[in-house]
Order: C-alpha cells, then structure tokens, then sequence
C-alpha cells in the first residue's frame, strides 16, 4: 500500500469519524421538524415606522430603530399592552403580536377575537371592534373601523353595530366570499372602497352547480358533507357583483352580462365614482377591463381587451397612482412575460415599464413623486428574486439586492430604503436594510443555521436542455449522504410539473424538502427538474402545454432520465417517482408511458382524467371536454393503463375537495377490469393535503414503499 | 447408496413426472372456474312428477322416469315449448327452464318477464301472467295467478289487471319488502294467503332510521346513494303488518304493539281467518307466538312465549297440518337445539318430536297420513347432513341416506321416496333415489370429477379441542403440493368464526375453497378451525359468544395454532390469517391479540367496532351498547391497534352495505394517530363481497401479500 493510499485512507476514516458525530436526519426531523423547530427563527416582521426608523420585536418588547445612528427606543413591551388590556377585560398576550402602524403613535391587532388600537403614548386600548365569533372571510376597513364579514352564505359588516348585507335563505347562494374555487387570484369575496363608503362583494349562484358528495366517517354514524364541485364542461357558478353603501343600507348590482364568465380582481376607482372589473369568457381566452358606475351599477366602458390562442390569465387588480387619480398600473403577461404597464383610465395605454424575457412578481411599491417603481423580479435568473428599481419615463433599472438568493422587498415610506427579507443556498435566513441606490446598507437580523449540525447529502441546482433542444430547465440533485462516485445508486424523481409552482429556488437549500434530504440518507439519489409548464419562466413556457397537459411535461422530465442515466452512479434499473397532485398527475404519466424507465412510483392525490376536475383551472389548460375530446383523452390516465408494469400506489385524502376521490377510484376500477395490481391508501380526514403530525406518517409509508419495492 | 436409496429415488423422479403431468391450479381457476367452468355438472332439478316417476332434464327434452321399470317418457322437449311460444309471440328458450308442476301435464316457468303455464298434452301455452318490468321482489300465488311485486317503495298486485295494494309517496316508508336487513329469516315482504284471498304485507317505516352515505364513484361526477342503516344502539325501523283483500280492495293493519320490536315468520291459518307472528322485543331475549284476526287486525291471543338470558332466534314460520288445521309444527332451538314441536293452535304443546344433542336443519315433510316426519339433520355428524324419517308418535329414527356427506332430500307424494341430492368429500355430486327404509334405490345421475386432472395437496379434516377443554372443534388443513414432512411450512389461517356460519362439512373436498388449494400450491398449509361461536353446533355452543364477540372465538382459534405448532413442519414463525366480514373481525383480533403469533393478516370488509354494525345482528350478540359497554370496549378492535406489529392489509368495497366503510376509516385512522404503518385496498363498484371476475384480481392482491409478507 502506497503512502497516498493510506493518507487517502486514514484521512477517509477521519472523515467518516466527524461524519459520525453529525446527525442523522429523522423522518420527524425531515418532515414536522424542517417546517418548525428545525425553522430558521426570524422575527415575525420588520416594518417602517417611517422614512428614517423600522420596528422589529425584539425579546418582549417592540422596538423602533432609527436608520441614522441605529439608536433603539421601545414603543412598548408585552408588559404595557397587558396592563392596557386588563384595564379593559381583555385577556393577556403571549408574544407581541404582529401589527399594523395606523398611526406614528398608535398600533393595531388582532386578538381575543377584536381589533384593537393601542395608543404608544398614552398607553391605552384606544379602539376596539369585536369580530362576532362565527365570522368568517372577514375584511377590515381601516378608513371607517369597520369589519366585513360571512357568517353561513350571508354578508355582515360589524362597526358601532351589526348590519346584515344579505339575508338569503338558499344556502347555494353564497355571499362575500371568494368565488371561481379561488382561482384568477380571487381569494376574498369583500372590496371596501378607498374611504370604505362601499362594500363590493361577489353574489355566487351555485344552483346550477352539482354535489360533490364528501362524507366524514369520524362521526357516530359517518355523515355526509357535499361540496359544490363543478366539473370541466359542466354547469357553472353564476357571479355577480353587489356594492353596498352602508350610509343609505341599499345595495346594488353591477350589470354585468349573466353570460358564463369570470369577474375578477376588482378595483375601486380612486374617488369612489366607478369600479373596475376584469370580465373573462368561460373560454378565457378573451378578457376585458370594464368599469362600471358604483352608484348605479352601469356599464360604463370597456378600457381594453387581452386575446390569446391560448388562454389570458388576469392575476392582478390595478394599482392607481397616487399622483394622478386617472393612471394605474396593471401586471400583465400580454408580451409573454409579466411586466407593468401604466394605462390612463380615459385614454388607454401609456407605456410598458418593465421589458424583458424575465418576470415581474411582485409590485413593491414607488417613490413618492412616482418617478420609479419598485418590483421584484426573475431578471438575473430564474431561480432567484431580486429587489430592482426602474425609473417610469427612463426605464434605467437598478438591483438593490446583491448576494444571490431569493429576495422580499418592503419598500420605505420615502422609497429610499428597502427592507430585504430573504435567504440564500446557504443562507438560512437575513434580514438586510439596502438603499434604493443598490448599497447593503446594515444586517438588520442573520438566522442561525438549525441544520448544521446534521448530516445532509449534497444539494446541487444545474441546468440541461428541455425536449425541444434548446429552454434551460433548472434541476436540482441530492446526493446520498457518504456520496461514493464508484457506487451505484437508485433515484428517486420528485416531480410536481404544473402550471403555478416552481420546486427549484435559491432559498435556503434550494427549497428542497426534507423528505428528499431523508431519502438522500437512505441511500437514494433524489431529483428534480422544473419543466415547461412551471411557473415564472413566461408564457410560452407555460402554454406549450397547452390542450395536452401531462405530454410535454413528460418529454421534458425524460430529459432529466437521460441526464440522470449518463451519471456512471445512477442506477438506471432503479428510478422510482413521486408527486402531489399535478405531480400525482406527472407520476401516473410518467410510471405509465414509460415503465420500461419507472420501477416504483406514489401518486398522492393525482389528477386521472382532467373531465373530472374542475371547470375554472381545467379549462383553461385543456378547454372544456366537447371542444379537445383528443387532447382529453390523450391527457387521461385511465388510456395508459394497460401499460402498468411497475408498482404503484396511489394516495389520496378522503376529505379532498380540491382533486376529488374519484379520480383514484376510477383508477383503481379500471385497474382492477384490466387484472393490474395497484396498492392504495387513503387518510380519512385529510383534504388535498396530508398536514400535521399526520405528514410523518404518510410520509413513512411513502418511504417504506420505495425502501421495500426501488 | 444402498439398493433402497436407489429404488426410492427413483421412485421419487418417477412419482414428479407423474405429478408434473398433472395440471396446476391457476388463480382463475381456484377462484372463478371452481364455481363455474370446474363446477360438476348437474341437472339442474330432479323433482317428482307423482308417487310412482319423476321428472329430470335429459339433453334438450324434459323426461319422467318410471320408479318401476324405469321407462322414459318425454314430457316436452325445447323445440315443442318454442313452436308453442312463437304461436304466442313470445321469444325462444334457450335451454329447459325450472319448472313446476302444477298439474299432471301442466308445466309452469318464468320466462322473458312472464310466468307461463304449458300444457304438455295440448302443446300450448295456457296461461300467461306479464309481470311488470320494473316488478322487484315478485310473490307469485298460484291459487289465483296473480303476483305481488314492489315499484320503488310501492305495493302492487298483477293479475288480469293491476292493483295498486300502497300508494305511499314517502320513499322512507317501505311496503312488501323484507324487513329488519332480513334478518330474522325474513327474506321477503309479502306472503299470500292459502287460497290467495288476501296477501300479507310488511310495512316499514325507516323515517327515524339515519341515512348512511354510500358513493357512486362511477358516475359522470360522483353520486349519493343513501341508505337506511339503523346501527347499535340508534333508532330502529319501525314495522307494521298490512293484510290486503283483493275482493274489497282493502287494507287493515293488524294491531302489533307500537313498541321497538321485530315481527317476524309471518304463517296463516289453513281457513285465512287468523294469521301468526312471531313477535320479538328488541332486546332478542322474549319471543311471543300472537294470533291476529285476518279481517280486523284485532289480536286475538298469544300461543306461547320463549325466553332466554342471550337471545331468541326465530327463524321459521308455523307449519300447519294438513290432517288436522288446528295442529301446526313449528322448529325451535328451545331445548339447545333446533328440534320440531307439535302444537295444537287451541292447547298449546302436543310433543317433541325430535330430541337429542344435533339439529334438525330442514323439514322434508311427511308422509300422507302425517305418521311420520321426513328431515335434515345432523345426528350422525355435525360435518355432514342426512336424511331421516322419524315416527310421530313412536319417535322411531330411520336414516334415508347411507353415504357419509351432505344430502338434501326431496321427498316423495306418498312418502316412500326421497330423491337425494348430494356430495361428499371425494363424491363430487350425485342423486340417488333412496327408500323410506333407508335402502339406496338406484343411483340417477353421478357428476363427473372435474378436478381429478389437478394436483392438489392433501384435504383432510379432524377436529381438535376447544379452549374450554372439551368441545370437539372440526379443523381442515391442506397440506402443500409435493408435501414433505421434513420440511417447514408457512401457514395461513383462513377464518370466519361467527354464528350461522359453518366453514367445514363433508361435502367435496370438504367444502374448501379453491384459493386454499392454490396457496398450498404456493406452498403454504391452509388451516381452518370452526370455533365456538359458528352454526349448527347448538345453542350453548353459539351463545358462548354473546356479549364479548371475538373473546372466545380467539381463544378457540389460538388452540388451532397451538396443534399447529405441535406439527413438525409447520414453520411457527410463519403463520398469516385472512378472513372476511366477521372473519375480517377475526382477523383482525387475531393479529392484535396475538402479535407474537401472527405475522401477516389481510382482513377483508371486517367489523372493527360492534356499535357500528347494525341493530338487528349487533343487538342479538352484543346487547345495546349502553347495556355493556364493557363488552363492547372488548370487542372493539381500536383499543387493539397499539399492539399492532405484523404486516396487515384491510381490503373493502366501497359499496359495502352490510359492514360500512366506517369500520375500515376508522381502524385506518387510529392507526395513523398512533404511528401504525398498514395496508389497504378498496374494491369501488363492489358491496360486502367482491364477486365474479374482479374476485381473481382481490384473491391475487390477497395472495401476494402473503407470498410477498408471509
């Protein structure tokens, strides 16, 4: 033996010696403790008091730091507020609550089921508003102290007094909550005006939409719960928009068409006068910005329309300006990525800002003479958000965030400053105050790193090249740990694939879960590839799945097999695959189109046949079921499963709301007619997701069936 | 080696071709083809024409045969019935249909939605009856030609025209159907007068019982289909009996006690004037015999009662005499055994006319002069059923039957014959023609041995001790294909154990299923024990049970483990269990109550928890639930779950109606808060039992997990 051989040597048992004393990722570690007490602790927020200081909790006390000579100076501690709240029944804190500054000398929270204002100063409960206890979907008016909310399928709005909004009596029409199952970005169902002189909210008529039946079995006698489900090509929600004035009590609706169509992201003009309302076709593939007369409900005129091929996705109400009532910005994909526009109410569009092949995700705000605007961005790099500033006539764009991560910007009251909330590779968690000049101006806050201490495979994010030869697709690969380079190793694919999620980011860890870092000390290699049909990377990235979702996807994560068999360590006998949902959806395409490839595979909670989900996503990527039948039929599992040659299992939720149960049951039906065998498990009071303690236990059976069978 | 060692080698290469020859049992075959392409041919009814010829299938003709001389007479044949249905204009037959014999050369059968009476000498049809197309649950009466049947939850009667007996439009009130989940015997609703002039009926009202949700998940989009299902403890049906003239044109209710209680066995008088019901409180421990006025409804008297500390079981109607109409016979468990009994309907008990420690399983009937009863029973061996004519008077016991096995007679006109019907462990299916002597008269059809071709292990039955120390128990065990002794066998326990079962007789192959031969040609030992607690045992031996189900049963199927490890070759670090519904119970007590013993389990459709099983079966066995809570919490497999440590799968269809998916979620979900990894599958278009040919992919996923676990 060689001198070097038996360095080479020594220094190998010294290693695996150090290797020894780490930690060993549990699966408790890997899946509750990676989300809570193996979390990066950082403050819950950091605000601006005002141009020149932030507030941030700190110990028990809530503290003011000032930009200049970072001197502190407590605006109050948990031992002030509950003297305040004793004086006036309420019972004590915990922790210092997050908060929202009304006022220089005045903060406002929630608790014990009130609103409550609390004057710095004087060191009272100024202001409180009791939220009845069953509200629910309740939306706080600032400007007028009043809260929006549903109990049931009606509208209330608690202030001084209670006053009923609506008072239906059919329960399948639904008041002031979010309608289309919260798609095109409509999670609340409430719009106060600017001054809250008028509450808009959606009416839904869900009449014509048909049961879903759920049924709880944890009951004496198992009860059944339905939803309302409306399933692609079927019978729709019909919405409407009311506006109530809470100053006359009389509410009245918008005339908008009673077509089958979608109504969303509403936007209040500035001076009340009129409201703004993006109107999509069931087809959605043509929208209009109409407004309407908010005292009369008028149509009034239609500002612009957006057509595609494809589809148009509006995901943004308008930001007006603050300078001029008659400007707004608008978010929109119409070049093929996101960018902002600002378009005049009376004369249409006056210029794109933002340009590029990149997207705008985020709108932060503007300085206060609006000369620029604020956004987060994937202008660097797809895997990454940064904090930029453009200049609106000049279109000079400045990056305030420097080190590479994923960045969240709030911008200072003078727009000079932006607070930089964010976390990198290897950053476990930061909070950075940087100038609108692009200078790290101080660390405000640096997170410990809870996972040092544990032995992780190494984590590697890369690029290869989609089906189509030349779109960049970010992978990200986990090594087992004690990585041998003459080893053979299974790999297990984590896949998702659909429209809306990016699994790759340069968060801490490039946004690996746990469970892959658990996998990774079982001996597996696990991988991931964001293909065409993700998120952030535009719209024809996006589209090209379009009418045949599940096919293009495929070819792309077969890029990511062709990669992963190049690598003399993989063992190419031994791929397995699993996926939630759409990724339940991507692992049936992919242990069915290509079993001579896949030897093990769990599906949680997968789309089968897109005929059976629903009507507001659904068809917009597959159009509805009479006008694609080919592509729903090519999309549809159920076609392949003469194919199954490896083992599967599929997982689902018993509560699921979202990809209902049966597209696992038909699933299983026609598996059975054809004599395939199929494993199966079911969580019976879990929707979508399996959450909670729970998660370990699913989680444990997933990683017992690859163990078993990979 | 020795001239021995050369000769049994030789043997041995000699004894492997032969058996190589033969075929193996392939899953389909154990499980469909047992019971269909391998199942015996026989006629499928052999009855008797008169005293002196009976009448059997023979090719396409319907042929009596002289007792005598044994001289055939073609009756008809299928080319003279469909010469004289196309006359009619009704479709051909296909094959000889089952007939019966309504006049000497009259035939009557049920063909193409009528029942049509052919007249073998004028070779027309002479009569028909169209029973309504959407008619469920027909009576038939053949004193008027008329039948009864339901539509939805209706009553109607069909004769020259068609009566509407109900017209109630509360779906949840039920006429003419079977009651109390038919239990009680009671398989249907309506029973027709002697003569046809009035027809009995139950009337159910399930307004008070909770609905349960089962799912269609076949469907377009998923659909409820609730149904009534009352469970321990919870608000029963409520029954009523309607008697209905079809002269007047109505109906009276007779007036039974409002109260919570069973009426069951529903017999009328010979003169129509009076009719009897069994009346059962709810506890199951009283049993009243009540005669009612047929045209008032008035209660005219009780017979007799029965008590018990368990349960009383009624389970046959009144047997009138056709000698004397004041005399009835009657089959009663009373003494710990069902024995039959002469009463007299004005002073009570004449006699006993059977006696001793086994059961009268059916009565045959009697000779004309009503000297002698002809009947089932199992006095020679609780395995096998004979045979026997007993004198009233004498009590004198005559066997019929000679051959050990399971017979079923059919007795002649005149009592001097019974054609026997039967098989027995190597006889796959035979019908003799036997005297009133007890001599073997000819031998009329013998099945061929369709299984003869196939190599199957060694099938023997024995019994063992029970864990009381001295009740026999009867046990089958198959011994693998190519049995060595000097080797180890993995066992499988297949089990039932629950009352009104009896998994082992002596019919062929000893009644076994076709899977326990194809695990034995897997290589596993297939074992059966019936413990106490099964059927036709008596009552103490039943009983033993009550109000602790699964307890005894356990301890009966431990002393089945306890023989088996005494075996040489058995492996007892190998031994699995499966069974179904209360064999599923049982299944599941056995791996929780002995996890050092079992290894593998797969329950199917099992009862976890007797408080969500229903009132009629659950109440008889375990009281109510606030009567023994104790018992229940016994026999509750949630409390088990922690001692949990094999591999175990639930399997159940979702259409399950008998034991609900409750008890599978429930168990599931226990074992998910507890960290317990199991296994599950569902069957979704299937109820209680997955049958025809999605039974060979369940017996295939079942057996897997065996061979793959096990």
């Amino acid at each position: 033996m060689s001198m070097r051989r038996i360095t080479l040597l020594l220094l190998a048992v010294l290693w695996a010696t150090i290797a020894g004393a780490q930690q060993t990722l549990s699966l408790k570690d890997a899946i509750i403790g990676r989300y809570t007490y193996l979390n990066p602790e950082m403050p819950s927020q950091v605000i601006w008091k005002d141009a020149r200081s932030y507030i941030m909790p700190e110990k028990s006390g809530l503290v003011a730091f000032n930009l200049k000579n970072d001197e502190k100076q407590e605006l109050t501690n948990i031992k002030i507020l509950n003297t305040a709240l004793l004086k006036v029944q309420i019972p004590p804190l915990e922790n210092i609550p997050e908060i929202a500054l009304t006022a220089p000398n005045r903060i406002q929270f929630t608790h014990s089921g009130r609103i409550l204002t609390f004057n710095t100063d004087s060191r009272e409960v100024e202001q409180q508003l009791v939220v009845p206890e069953n509200a629910e979907n309740t939306d706080y008016c600032r400007a007028t102290n009043q809260i929006a909310y549903t109990v049931g399928n009606n509208l209330f709005i608690a202030g001084k007094e209670i006053t009923q909004v609506t008072n239906d009596p059919n329960p399948e029409v639904v008041y002031g909550q979010s309608v289309h199952r919260h798609e095109f970005s409509t999670d609340k169902g409430t719009f106060w005006s600017p001054e809250g002189n008028f509450l808009a909210f959606y009416r839904n008529d869900q009449t014509h939409v048909k049961d879903y039946p759920l049924v709880d079995y944890m009951t004496r006698e198992a009860a059944l719960k339905n939803i309302k489900y409306p399933m692609a090509g079927m019978e729709s929600e019909r919405v409407s928009i009311g506006i109530f004035s809470p100053a006359t009590g009389k509410t009245i609706y918008l005339e908008t068409v009673a077509d089958d169509h979608y109504l969303t992201n509403i936007s209040w003009a500035p001076d009340e006068a009129s409201i703004f309302v993006f109107e999509l076709n069931r087809d959605q593939d043509h929208l209009l910005l109409n407004q309407y007369n908010a005292q009369t409900g008028k149509f009034i005129k239609t500002l612009f329309d957006e057509k595609s091929k494809t589809y148009v996705e509006p995901t943004h109400p308008l930001l007006f300006s603050k300078t001029d009532p008659d400007k707004f910005y608008y978010l929109s994909r119409k070049d093929g990525w996101y960018h902002v526009y600002l378009y005049s109410t009376s004369g249409g569009q006056i210029r794109q800002i933002t340009r590029g092949n990149w997207e705008v995700t985020e709108i932060l705000g503007f300085d206060p003479d609006e000369k620029n605007l604020f956004f987060e961005a994937t202008k660097d790099s797809p895997v990454e958000r940064h904090i930029y500033k453009i200049g609106i006539n000049s279109g000079k764009i400045t990056r305030l965030t420097t080190e590479p991560g994923v960045h969240h910007g709030l911008l200072s009251p003078d727009g000079e400053h932006a607070i930089d909330r964010w976390s990198g590779t290897n950053v476990p968690g930061r909070i950075d105050l940087v100038s609108s000049k692009g200078e790290l101006d101080r660390t405000i806050f640096t997170a410990n790193d809870t996972m040092k201490d544990f032995d992780l495979g190494e984590n590697t994010v890369f690029t290869i090249k989609a089906a189509d030869g030349k779109t960049d697709l970010y992978c990200r690969m986990i090594k087992p740990n004690n990585f041998d380079p003459l080893k053979k190793y299974p790999v297990i694919v984590y896949v998702y694939g659909g429209p809306h999620v990016q699994l790759i980011n340069k968060t801490w860890h490039n946004d690996i879960r746990g469970w892959e870092y658990y996998m990774a000390s079982k001996g597996f290699i696990a991988f991931t590839v964001d293909s065409r049909g993700s998120d952030n990377r535009g719209k024809a990235f996006e589209e090209v799945t379009h009418g045949r979702l599940g096919i293009v996807e495929t070819e792309d994560q077969m890029k990511g097999i062709e990669y992963l068999k190049s690598l003399p360590y993989v063992d190419s006998d031994r791929i397995g695959v699993h996926g939630w949902s759409f990724g339940g959806f991507m692992t049936l395409n992919l242990m069915l189109r290509h079993p001579e490839v896949f030897k093990v595979g769990v599906a949680g909670g997968p789309v089968v046949d897109w005929g059976m989900y629903e009507i507001m996503y659904g068809e917009r990527y597959m159009d509805r079921p009479e006008e694609n039948p080919e592509g729903y039929k090519n999309s549809n599992m159920l076609n392949y499963i003469q194919n199954l040659n490896g083992k599967l299992m599929l997982i689902h939720g018993v509560q699921d709301d979202t990809v209902v149960m049966q597209h696992s049951m038909k699933f299983l039906q026609k598996c059975i007619e054809l004599g395939k065998q199929v494993d199966f498990f079911v969580y019976p009071t879990h929707p979508h997701n399996v959450r909670g303690i729970d998660r370990v236990h699913l989680m444990e059976k997933i990683s017992n069936y690859f163990i078993d069978n990979l």
